[in-house]
């Protein structure tokens, strides 16, 4: 029914988180619209992260290069070392610009019904990293789940021995949020880790 | 803060429709884990569109070559015109697999507000089409709005000495919704254009 070349760019679009069927058929055929230059550029661009996205052979950041700015970075303070799970939350806490420290992204979270176990993730890199960089902090940035706790309390354990502070980011209740729609597991976790008024 | 190659990728998605800053991020981060190999067909596919897609001569239809598939059809009666606004709203009524006659895809819509004029849209090459294949019937399928109603206005008068059956697709309410998500002017034309119960 669609001519050939749209078919296939549907079905590209539709390998894309929370792209469904109509969404992929309607960003195609707006894509017919667009001029011949836009079509080239948004190619090229995915050429591009093809072929010059590497990822920081230090933390795990994507980057143009071998080393990413954060880890080449003279100013970031190379004993405080934010832990997260995927690239992608790095640019999320860099948008804060409060955060001095650098990273380690873990490449996922231990999770043994899905079959990744701490060699699965690059755990021993950070062992490594902390030991040969004389890391002093450590702050865990995971999304709060079972997988999160798991990986969290596993390298905890690691470096019980190593004289490391070791903190997460505290989970709660979001700023500006109707309680109705908090989950009751957060509600039960914000009462647990509530703190005193001053 | 991103890598230049991301940045530009963010770029080309946002300028999808429905697209904003977040959902280009998003997207554009979840393709540095696709292979290489997916890159490639995506890149390659949106290339295609740009080189491969063309628009039918005769009806404006998006089409692999100068004559689409449905124009080209021996089977297809070409004394029955079906009017619709995009080449996507083909897509629409050739997937209920009913409709027998030919298209043709207008541009758009009369919209004096934003400076679409009768000669801005194929209204001329319609007149045209209709007049050498001598066309017995035109449907309008375009979607319910001031500016389609101008539009079947202007067309019908254009149209008025010659002997053509003229009817447009019904507007109402679609099945299976809730009436109260319903706007008041289609509440309205929906008892204005009762029908009787036999």
């Amino acid at each position: 029914m669609y001519p050939n070349s749209i078919k296939k760019l549907i079905d590209s679009f539709k390998c894309l988180p929370g792209i469904g069927n109509k969404t992929a058929e309607r960003l195609a055929f707006s894509m017919i619209d667009f001029d011949k230059e836009n079509l080239t550029v948004f190619s090229n661009s995915i050429l591009d992260v093809r072929d010059k996205i590497f990822r920081c052979r230090e933390c795990g950041n994507i980057s143009d290069g071998e080393i990413c700015l954060i880890c080449s970075s003279e100013v970031r303070d190379k004993k405080l070392i934010f832990v997260v799970e995927k690239p992608k939350d790095i640019i999320l806490f860099e948008k804060l610009g409060i955060f001095k420290g650098i990273y380690h992204v873990l490449e996922g979270l231990i999770s043994p019904i899905d079959g990744i176990g701490p060699d699965e993730i690059t755990i021993k890199k950070l062992v490594d990293r902390i030991e040969s960089n004389k890391v002093e902090e450590l702050i865990f940035a995971l999304r709060p789940s079972i997988e999160g706790e798991t990986t969290m309390q596993y390298i905890s354990r690691l470096l019980e021995d190593k004289n490391i502070k070791i903190s997460k980011i505290a989970t709660g209740i979001p700023m500006g949020t109707d309680m109705e729609y908090i989950d009751s597991l957060t509600l039960e976790l914000a009462i647990d880790e509530r703190k005193k008024v001053n």
